[in-house]
């Protein structure tokens, strides 16, 4: 708990937390504990893990190992709809039934559908925020952990602890966590904590200091990651400039998924008050994506070995929640294809690394040969046909290009099927123990799994939501050739507390602090009938203004927060 | 219950069926009934309804009639795995992990996992009988049913009252039922009960008078099933000479399947024993091998509303479990294509009639021109490109040809995806009321979907099983030139309890009635010492003999019966 959280809790903003009963004590099939409640709760996201993603991780294991059952299996307890929001963002993303991971996490980690792209604010033209399971544990006093092998400050992190329009403001989302009070942060992505100069891709400055300065440990490798104790109760562990290396791409520096998920539960549980983790597998999707099944596979079982480290501890703590889930699925994996009634899984282990590793070295290759060595020194491969090497060449019609070829190449011999590189629609499994079972068993939608943790540790996401959007609206805006921020009029009057009504030529908006009258074809405005010299712009029958017309009209004192893109309240 | 199982349990083969307890009564969640029995169990197999197919029923009806959840969603307990016995059948149908409805259905039918093509027989060079829920409840006295949208002697039906090695032998599975006990038969397949003169595929003769004598009335359309009452016992309901025409092709001369299952549950439920019946919504699947996603998404919807009938009949009856699931997933349905965030589901209800109903008329068309207004004719297209009508005319290069070609073209134009026009491997769901759904929760096996329902009615699938194996062995066999019937000596002999032993070039076969010398090199043989004349054959290192040896082997009079292929032991 962070202590901008504490004086929002001292002043009264989001003090009435639902009184939780004594601690439960969770049974050994954790379903049936006393009040309903628990101290701690562990989030676990299999990013891209859908239905086919995890019978292909237990078919494998199966083969493999012998193993009949991934750690999850016990604990399956339902599906989940994921849908996102419908809407667009930018005109670019289109957002329908088919959800990313950003408007999935929206949706588990606060309990709200939004659109595509949307980090925790709403579907809006101005958008509000929505506080997350995270940021209301924060203010109830518990500590709490994001651990990722994605980048730190990619979209199912985000979700939790910080607010954005754009997924793609990674650099906003590093500088919010600096502020959010999340005591462990594990993950990649330490390019968007540095400086351009640094490697990184900041212009303002490097955030590592700040991050020290408030008390944070920044570890950067599995040897330093291991050194913690559960004294260094402040830790920001960036294992990797982008993503944490894939499984069979890493080297003794990069902590596996388990490993950081020990740490992080060593740590976290040393709060007497309790914690909130959330820790994602953050690149099953990745390799979903690329269509790179292998690697797909061992990220799905790094994820599941993460998985036992938290239900180990949860079942020897006992007062903790667990809950697992995908954001959606990716690839739209299919385990067969060309009406043959096997998969080649005995191949599934004979790629000595992921598709991505191999990128630079398919881009250099000039001929047929040079593609054939390529995949006979990666995989069992030594018959790559002309065929087979020219679709290498000639890549897969996609962004993915050589890799996605080769890819396509391996997927074929795996007797494995995509649909295409992005993902899809279909339900994910749930998987729970503890107190927060009951909540989650059978069909429910992603948004349930929100509302059963803020339950189970006595969270009211609601005040917690109303904090934050006392302090923050993120609109849509643009930018004008003089540099000028405008917004659009309307929503933000609304959005403001105003009214916006339009009467011919004329736009009439009313707030606290003034009236606006705004002369749509003259492109000039009065406020309480005096001139003023502000920037009219309308585009696309849609008025836009500066925020010192919105300063006007309400009275406040509205800042711009160019990095976060969104306007601050007070 | 017919005269033939009455037959067995008095003799005492099958009697020791675990006492059940007073009926239970179900509460209102039906989950936490009495002793955990029922005295009446409705299995319903959503046949090719895999994760994404009940996703896309369930998005397709959020849609299109504003209905949130599908019948079954609030009765989702879990997923199961589905793959199949390893082997090959006739070296023609290679079975891994990924299963036909014949090895799926053997293992939730009987609890024994097969190979595929296997209906409930074991995986063995002469494989055993296994008994299926259906056939444990007609030796306990309950009446039973099988009733599907599918011929009713395709494999999901077949697995539950017959046994042959191949799935393909659809004319024994049709005798098979005229001694299987089972009381109420609905589906297509009218072909397999008559003979070639009148339209159908037997040489043998018509079976519908042996049905009738038996005291079976016989129902052809709508219509007369509606007409049927509870005096009715035993009914032959044959809607059509293949499948059960798709939803969208249907007439008013066809029944709907919750029409079929509502008729089916009227009359079995005049039992005072109780009953067990198994409804199958069996055209999911053909419309998913063709890749037909609007007519696989009526398919699943008219198998939902067959649910719905089943759970009211369940809630009101108050002494019944109902489990749902799927035999496997067809067709690598995916909820996306193309790395596009959103599925055309606007477009899901704009095609007329299935793309079955097209196959003719496609077959037809000799140029482009005729392509476009077939399609324009059946869907919302009036801008066919010539590319799509090019590759309509092309066909997709499966057997699907033309079909596959349009549905290659509509599915991109829906934006879903599929790997091919086979099955895969991903777990299906398991929804679930009564005293059998606590038994399914979570992540399971399908073969525990039959042991669940033998559990919940009571009945020993054991003794049921060593029953039917006292009586048939269904052997691997080759015909020679004279037409004489072959068996693999080895694993026949083994199978009749005897010995088989190699020396050199003798093979000795011990048996209960003789000892068999074989001469491998002259192919000659002797009994007891005295020369023999039946035919050896050793092909490809395995000895093959006629029944005639085996009798004189094993002592006893056994037969071969042609039509089942299986040998009859007493």
């Amino acid at each position: 708990m962070n202590k901008f959280w504490r004086g929002l809790a001292a002043s009264g903003l989001a003090l009435s937390v639902i009184a939780a009963g004594p601690a439960a004590i969770a049974k050994e099939n954790g379903t049936a504990a006393g009040n309903g409640t628990s101290k701690n709760l562990i989030v676990l996201i299999g990013d891209g893990m859908g239905p086919a993603q995890v019978s292909a991780a237990r078919y494998y294991q199966q083969y493999e190992k012998g193993i009949q059952k991934l750690n999850l299996d016990p604990y399956y307890v339902g599906q989940a709809t994921t849908y996102a929001d419908r809407g667009e963002d930018g005109g670019t993303i289109v957002s329908g039934i088919v959800t990313d991971s950003a408007s999935a996490g929206t949706a588990f980690a606060t309990g709200h559908k939004t659109y595509n792209a949307g980090i925790s604010v709403s579907n809006e033209d101005v958008s509000k925020p929505f506080a997350s399971v995270i940021e209301a544990a924060e203010i109830d006093g518990k500590s709490t952990g994001l651990v990722t092998t994605a980048r730190i400050t990619h979209a199912t992190p985000a979700v939790y602890a910080s607010h954005v329009r754009s997924r793609d403001n990674e650099n906003a989302i590093a500088s919010q966590y600096l502020d959010s009070g999340v005591d462990v942060l594990f993950g990649g992505g330490k390019s968007f904590f540095v400086t351009k100069e640094e490697k990184g891709k900041r212009t303002d400055k490097n955030l590592l200091p700040d991050f020290e300065a408030k008390g944070y440990k920044v570890v950067e490798n599995a040897q330093s990651l291991k050194a913690l104790t559960s004294k260094d109760a402040k830790v920001l562990g960036l294992f990797g400039n982008s993503h944490v290396n894939y499984v069979p791409d890493r080297t003794a520096e990069t902590p596996n998924l388990a490993e950081m998920t020990s740490k992080a539960l060593e740590i976290l549980s040393a709060d007497q008050d309790g914690f909130a983790i959330m820790i994602e597998g953050g690149r099953i999707d990745h390799a979903g994506h690329a269509n790179d099944l292998p690697t797909m596979v061992q990220e799905a079982l790094d994820f599941d070995a993460a998985f036992k480290v938290a239900i180990d501890f949860a079942k020897k703590n006992g007062n903790t929640s667990v809950v697992v889930t995908a954001d959606h699925e990716t690839g739209g994996l299919s385990l067969s294809r060309d009406n043959i009634y096997e998969v080649n899984i005995d191949l599934w282990d004979k790629q000595k690394h992921s598709s991505e590793y191999l990128i630079n070295s398919l881009n250099e290759a000039k001929t047929m040969a040079d593609i054939k060595k390529i995949v006979s020194d990666n995989t069992w491969i030594t018959d790559l046909t002309d065929e087979e090497a020219q679709l290498i060449l000639d890549g897969d019609g996609s962004s993915y290009k050589r890799e996605g070829g080769y890819n396509a190449v391996i997927s074929k011999r795996l007797l494995i099927g995509w649909s295409g590189h992005g993902h899809s629609a279909v339900d994910v499994g749930v998987w729970a123990y503890g107190p927060i079972a009951e909540k989650l068993k059978g069909q429910v939608d992603n948004t349930q799994v929100a509302i059963a943790g803020a339950e189970v540790l006595g969270l009211d996401l609601t005040k917690a939501t109303d904090g934050l959007q006392s302090k923050h609206l993120y609109p849509k805006f643009k930018i004008n050739r003089d540099k000028e921020v405008l917004y659009p009029a309307k929503a933000l009057t609304e959005a403001l507390g105003g009214t916006y009504q339009v009467n011919g030529n004329a736009a009439v908006l009313t707030g606290k602090g003034a009236t606006l009258t705004v002369d749509l074809s003259a492109g000039t405005a009065k406020a309480d009938g005096k001139a003023v010299s502000f920037t009219v712009n309308v585009d696309n029958e849609t008025l836009y203004l500066p925020l010192s017309a919105f300063n006007q009209l309400s009275g406040k004192s509205l800042k711009w927060d160019t990095l976060s893109e969104r306007i601050q309240l007070k």
